[in-house]
């Protein structure tokens, strides 16, 4: 039996079993929800256990104190075949505004091949496809079990955070460990462009408080002779990006790693429409950002600083002819590989320490440690296995994006030394996060397809995977 | 009998009265005290009909809805004689906090040669003078009528924004017609230095609000690629002045008129500790501000361009990855003569038009029509009679200040069309619109007889004052 027949002839239980997931809401964001996702993670224990995974387990995150996640594990028979460790999640979004819906959000319908329901596309739909891959890939090869040890990680706190994730990577260091993490938990460029992401920005924010005269001064006695703190911001906000775009941050730039000609060359091959792009921002002029790259790479594989917020002196109505005594501003900066956080916020704190005059006191802090950018080479040895899977199934070719926002993905990276291939159907006409959310239904059973090849490709490129055993 | 004998015989029954009519709590601000108000005009017209002035009256504002001035009258026997016009308020700022005043605000007490009050100094104290003046330069000379006409305008508005006052002067502009105004509304330098006000800044507002996108977008999918409202606000408003500290508004300084030698040696004379300022705004760093120009000069001289509050984005507490879709500030620009505040709108229209990409909605609003700076040369014979009179009163050299804040003093000039002299004998010390409010006993006899001498000054100068007629 091929791998497609297997797929077709399981693919309305899988539609069948899947709606029957999609009715649990497992809203992580929604305390009075966490029984539901609990629910959900038996739910999934139970059907990976169907499937044949001889280990399927509740874990637990912070004691119980979390939302809990499910793993699996699928031994291969050959001890010495590369390990891969999936990635998904169960919990999904808040569903507000309910009256924007078609339908009810828990209770999956099906129409023009479509799948409609909370999680059908992020991430439950996703998840759910590798339970049909291998099982496929299974009947296709006769065997008992599959060719590489696939293990699988379904966090159910992502939709709220990952607030206890990397914790649970690193206390479940040693059984988590893999040669390789599959992610599944993005989307393509489109239903007929198949793509697979290779990097995600990271990030880190910071704020700037600008404190000059002890109280707001009255202008009229003091204006044009001391340092107004809106001035300095505005000073300090409009330096931080020379007339080229970049970032005058010192070493901003040091540790970026350049985009390589092989994916620029596959960028600049995706069907973008930079016009219909811009009007979804709601703007009909132009786009700007660092000189010598496209939209596309601005957005996906170069670093940015963003004012996200500014406030400082008089908002209401009418004016007050002030100095005021304080200026405010948040910032974020997306990073790419090799950017440190970290290193960055130090960089701006010496910007704003060179930047500020005497007799104004500048504060620079930053929440949290931020995410790191994650990336793997579209040709290192795991993408390439992960592409030829993903060719299989589409039967075309296989182009490259990357995604501008951040995930936990960098963290799987990080914690568990392994590199990332992404293998995802979903569409940003998916509307994840969003009302009626959906899924292509065709597309799910191509991911399952995909996945089922990938782990023939990752056995056949065993030694590059395993070769930083 | 001499002026100072005059004054010095009448000066119990001055500050008695002058303690009666500190007890009216005529806040114009609070609609509470309108009554009040109502009161504190009838007392001062029955006090400059006891005076001698032939004509004292109570003139209503905004027919009767707004709060009333008074107004007095009398005629030099010569009707080829100079006509003052002195200006004055008899309203008072609120009390507030009232738990920091040692005294109640409206039961004056007398204490070390101090008399404390609302209103002792700003402004009935001041006003007051001018009836034991006129009464002492009777005395001296003998004579039934004062040397030149004398018109008193006495306002009740002026703390609450002087919102009828120029409506008042065009519809009495005949009865107010004079060849010099004499204001008698602000402060000296110190008590051992003496000086007169010769200009007062002039101010206008302004709003710049930005639009970019048509709601907040997701930095992750935008960041780095299409306009960011906040970096185009800061990019503005840093734009807005120059390496040197001057405004790049088009056209902004093309009607400045420049500070004259004589009264920049006469600033440069003035005891100015500029740390002890410094310090008083809450800084411990230095000045700042237009190149080529002292501190005095630049708060006093020089018009500014000051942003007293911005505003956009995520403002809360942590952050938000949003590329905003407004930003928004405003701005104060203190003016000096000869600047249009019209023109000066204009200008920064055709700044902000000139520098916001494609794809950004600008809008520059400002309310009102803005205050005209005001400006007397010091070198004027009006001026100089005032001088005159101060030197003898103080018995040493007076020097010139300006200030640089706004009131009502430009409509005066322009709608009477009249050159402005400075007479007051306030000090900074004095707490004005502040607990504990005060003034000198001392230098309110000073002011007093500063005022006698007057007459008999602008009498003297009569040719040069009334050439303009």
């Amino acid at each position: 039996m091929q791998v497609r027949e297997s797929i077709d002839e399981n693919a309305d239980d899988f539609f069948a079993a899947l709606s029957d997931w999609l009715t649990i809401p497992s809203i992580s964001g929604d305390p009075a929800c966490s029984a539901e996702v609990r629910r959900s993670a038996e739910w999934l224990v139970a059907q990976l256990r169907a499937t044949g995974f001889p280990i399927a387990e509740v874990w637990e995150t912070a004691e119980g104190q979390g939302l809990p996640a499910v793993y699996a594990e699928w031994p291969a028979d050959d001890p010495a075949a590369p390990i891969a460790l999936v990635y998904g999640h169960h919990d999904v979004q808040p569903v507000e505004p309910l009256e924007e819906w078609d339908s009810q959000p828990f209770e999956p319908v099906q129409r023009d091949g479509l799948l409609f329901g909370r999680g059908a596309s992020d991430d439950k739909g996703q998840v759910f496809f590798h339970l049909l891959g291998v099982r496929a890939n299974l009947a296709a090869s006769g065997r008992q079990a599959p060719p590489v040890t696939i293990k699988i990680l379904v966090e159910g706190e992502e939709e709220s955070g990952s607030t206890h994730f990397a914790d649970l990577l690193r206390s479940q260091r040693e059984r988590l460990n893999c040669d390789v993490v599959v992610v599944t938990d993005t989307s393509m460029w489109a239903a007929d462009v198949p793509s697979m992401c290779v990097g995600m920005r990271g990030i880190i924010d910071a704020q700037i408080d600008l404190r000059g005269p002890t109280r707001d001064l009255h202008s009229g006695s003091f204006g044009g002779a001391v340092p107004n703190p809106l001035h300095v911001m505005a000073d300090l906000l409009a330096g931080l990006h020379d007339t080229d775009g970049r970032v005058t941050i010192p070493a901003f730039y040091q540790k970026v790693l350049p985009i390589s000609d092989v994916e620029r060359e596959l960028i600049a091959r995706l069907p973008f429409d930079e016009k219909a792009w811009l009007a979804e921002a709601g703007n009909s002029g132009a786009t700007v950002g660092e000189a010598g790259y496209g939209t596309l790479e601005r957005i996906w594989a170069r670093p940015t600083a963003e004012v996200n917020g500014m406030w400082g002196g008089y908002t209401g109505p009418g004016g007050k002819t002030i100095i005021p005594a304080q200026a405010h501003a948040k910032l974020s900066f997306r990073l790419v590989a090799r950017q440190e956080p970290a290193e960055i916020i130090d960089g701006l704190r010496q910007y704003v320490r060179e930047h500020v005059p005497a007799g104004l006191e500048a504060r620079v802090t930053s929440e949290g440690n931020g995410v790191r950018p994650c990336f793997s080479a579209p040709e290192s040895p795991a993408v390439q296995a992960g592409r030829r899977a993903m060719e299989r199934a589409f039967g075309r070719e296989v182009l490259f994006t990357r995604e501008g926002g951040s995930g936990p993905e960098a963290d799987l990276a990080e914690i568990l030394d392994a590199p990332l291939v992404f293998i995802a159907v979903g569409l940003d006409a998916d509307r994840v996060h969003a009302p009626n959310e959906r899924v292509d239904m065709d597309l799910l059973l191509k991911g399952a397809e995909a996945a089922a090849y990938l782990w023939d490709e990752f056995a056949a490129a065993a030694g590059s995977l395993t070769s930083g055993r």
